[in-house]
């Protein structure tokens, strides 16, 4: 049973390939009477194409959107909204050699394993450009979300193990790397050029950010707004770990640290990233995701072939140094797909 | 749109409060002529039972297990299976007193922006007892696995921020802690004592680990085997952080560290912790959960109360330190339903 | 992938078998604040109980109904409702010599080929007895319906071949076999009696009417209102017709006659049933259920055996010469659960 | 909550309106390894097309489709597969006047009802265009079905009024109006030239029948076969009525008469229509579904504006006179869709 739909309420079901025809989606569930047209859905796009700044890779991809459905004179209809944008600069010939090997750290190996085959075009499916559409549907989610004064924001608080030391929310998503805090650029940009001349690739850590949650999103005990958070931000490729609040540091503080009391103006701290109990508390949601690195690296690794023979592979080509940027407005789309999901499905029950 | 349900084909949905009559659920989609008694899960309940070891209350919680349905001559028949687990030892009393205050840490204010109203006696649905349910259910999953020769372990590897140093897997469910090491038990115990005896509380890291998986299981794109696990295991109410093989620390590699090379007798390493685009590759799975420490502490916390006054609240009674190591049964029976279901789901597909 | 669960925001998953330990299931999505105890429950439970008039066994079945969860004070808290009937008059001795031959019209062949075996005991999950949960489920469905004004009805227009020649609404629910015209009892009465002697059985035709619908419920393009209706209705075990409004009627009809026109003050017919494009029009809902008659006969059947070998069956014992009027509450019970996820899916979108 | 999902592990999600950029979909859940390209869709789609002989209307729409993804080499990969059919000979011009008008026995009234506003080109999503995607979508289960040796069929039993007297299986759907009784087409043919000439239209009923059924298919006890069918061909816009076997007849039979007995090589009759408590018995499935009137009418009906004054419209134009025979393909994809979701889901739970 396969798991191309994210959401219960509002729904995305998402396909395509790297280097099929392109790659789209349906967003069902989507209210009437939402401000939606193809240049809020593309302004999202832009965000998350390569070229992009350090550690991005000098492809050019044009993501174009087109909208198929679902919007009449500048507004949803409630119907389900298609989108699509056409794959126009993949080179098959790149990824032919690849038909037979299985790249470390790729997903080669699993699809074989798990579908009998596989198109080997740039990963298939399991390329990063699938979140070309999670981007796409993120787009109509914040629409939604901002009619609620809802607002999602992801940064760069850790770049190849060089924490950010603060965070400053100011202009961060214009700043490169979306870096919380401006004065790690330069690290980060030399922390990225010495790995590259290794002929490897880096890590790092984003964080999302939602201020104006209203208290009583989530619902347990299985679907609680943090479960619902980590499934989706889980569900990105290069994501290994994802924290609530004060995440793995709560596992070391006692429990008079680590409770936020409160006070008639409010919480008086956040370590709870603004969940109690799988429900949103009214204070800001935070969240922490830990991206590997990218695993296609140009060193010599060891492998096996189809025939479970041993093989060595150094991948060239175009490829990034590091998933972040281009993953943190992945991120941010699935955070404003779950917080959407969650406000509707709290509206539903109400 | 509540979310009382987990599992896509091996389903699960569960029903029950601290101080209502009882708990308990349904499976349905358990695939008929699997063996299965109450003896079964009724061994798994005890294993979560208090009094079980250090940082464990003496409250005395008989949790006896009835099947309702879905079994005949000692094998399920593919239909629902219904079961049921009273409450014989809970005493209102305790409780009465918040019915209008706020405990720091817990449900108590947002269940009350969310509904309106809540069963304030001892954390009603957001109790921790609610676990009972998942930890009946996930028995019936492990029987499920074990005719695939899939074996599910949950064991301690930190606890009040003293990590064990190694994971020795004989015998690791029947040591105090359920403790990876068993050299670290007695120091887990010294740090509990000193704990308690400030009124506080502790939290720690719980490791899962799943033998004999299957390479396949996992359904890209949102539903990767690791975001499934991500959700479930973040539904657990203690938990604020979950990674998966390498986990945050994979952020901090090159990618020639992080990438698991094969080799024709297998991977060479498993930072990956079994999953590769989503997809188990034949590994084990490894899934580390972050537990804050228990919020209830017998020391004065700030908080208000339902008209938004202020007040100060100390919460003596029976209360666990840790919510290890009863939180350990409760996240390997998650990992156990993810797994169960994921199974069937690729059997679908295929 | 197992198929008890029912709605998708109001939904219900139900478990038990005839002569298992008892019938249950949990309502999970159900708002907080409605007012509900067992007695409401239990009035409608006894509304489908045996010995009921006439066609019907002289079986004694004590429903009692023990609502296990979900309700604090009186009313629900928008936790899973959990509710149970012990079954207390079943006799296992009636039943053992059907564990090896299929009777015809029943599901013991088809249980058989797709579970690999059954528990034979009164048809243990396919015997009419599931349907108790059913009840008690669309009992809390009612509940929402009620603070909405909406109302369900459902009374018999056909039974034996025989037609009600009118529907006076008017104490409906009270008439022998809830009968649609009350003047058709005395003949109905008498077509079974004939029926019976003959050690034959019957059907007979069901209409659901609700009132106070408004108009905007229905999810097009599958989830119609329409289509919701007929798969809740047809999931009943003994029909095998639905219909809307017109119906099979509408087939034979000119678009001039089976279009109902509007006015001002309305429309100005139903034979739409109250619904347009899959949405309800804010008109009266009216659907049909056809009841085929009950298959255990008291007549020489010719069938098989597990080994294929031809046998003769000849069921006596206490059974019901017609579904009807014991299947009335529960086609009202499958309406009333349809109409309330089909409320709160609207609410959810609005 | 929006509902243009159908199937639970064989799912197709649509999307589209009349007069947008075109219709399309995404099936999820497609097993790989099948064989799929363009040429066996569209042969699908060529079949529902207008100007197919008599009572359809002389519009030419060329309704070509692409494959966007999930199909690499001539066959499925397993990945969801994206299909789009552009509208291409819409007339905006024809439908602006309908802005504020609601036609009867349309969903313009229910819609702006719903959704508070409506895209009212040509019904919008409420148009019969809409079944492009389903067609589309039952073309690629039918690829599924076929090889298992599951045939689904559908051709006309009555049409105005006049039953056909036999069916004759043999090419009956390269046939007029896939009549079941070729002896019947030119009554019906001259039927509707009596009625195009009164400005009126006409129903009919369409039988759906499935041969090569395995026994064990169907979901008890509210996804049961017959119930998961009745919604899908419910969902059909034109449908009122849908009935199993000898659905509406079996209401009036005796239980002697309706039971089909069972013999060492079959049923002897098959009144169940191949379904018995709710799952197939290995005969094959009959499904009949009642289609209304087509309620475009060349004749002034009354009606009301939005702003509830009288209007009177008579809707000229390009418009059937019967929605059969372009109903039959869908009502086909339905149920071909219907069943290999069943066949995936038994698949799941074996």
């Amino acid at each position: 049973m396969s798991g191309n739909t994210f959401g219960t309420i509002f729904r995305v079901t998402t396909f395509g390939e790297s280097h099929g025809p392109g790659l789209g989606g349906i967003v069902d569930g989507c209210p009437a009477g939402i401000k939606l047209d193809e240049a809020i859905i593309q302004k999202a796009l832009d965000r998350r194409k390569p070229g992009q700044g350090y550690g991005a890779t000098s492809r050019k991809e044009d993501d174009k959107v087109s909208l198929l459905s679902g919007v009449f004179q500048g507004k949803t209809t409630g119907t389900p909204i298609g989108f699509f944008v056409a794959n126009t600069n993949q080179r098959s010939g790149d990824y032919s050699r690849l038909k037979d090997i299985y790249r470390p750290g790729h997903g080669d190996y699993t699809y074989d394993a798990k579908y009998g085959f596989r198109d080997y075009r740039g990963g298939g499916r399991s390329s990063g450009r699938e979140t070309v559409a999670r981007v796409a549907a993120g787009a109509i989610a914040q629409q939604v979300l901002a009619r609620q004064s809802i607002r999602v924001m992801a940064y760069t608080v850790e770049l190849g193990g060089i924490p950010a030391r603060e965070t400053i929310l100011d202009q961060i998503e214009t700043r490169p790397f979306f870096a919380a805090d401006p004065d790690m650029v330069a690290a980060w940009e030399e922390r990225i050029d010495t790995v590259r001349k290794q002929g490897d690739t880096l890590g790092g850590i984003v964080e999302i950010r939602v201020q104006g949650v209203p208290a009583g999103l989530g619902e347990p005990v299985f679907d609680k707004l943090d479960a619902c958070l980590a499934q989706g931000v889980m569900s990105v490729g290069a994501v290994k770990g994802v924290s609530v609040g004060a995440g793995f540091e709560a596992a070391r503080m006692l429990g008079s640290e680590n409770n936020d009391p409160l006070s008639p103006e409010g919480f008086l701290s956040n370590h709870a990233g603004g969940i109690l109990a799988g429900i949103s508390s009214g204070q800001d949601i935070l969240v922490r995701a830990a991206i590997k690195p990218i695993p296609s690296i140009a060193r010599k690794q060891r492998t096996i072939d189809r025939t479970n023979q041993e093989q060595t592979i150094c991948i060239g080509g175009r490829h990034d140094i590091c998933a972040i940027p281009r993953v943190v407005p992945v991120l941010k789309a699935m955070v404003a797909l779950t917080l959407t999901d969650m406000l509707l499905r709290h509206r539903a029950g109400a």
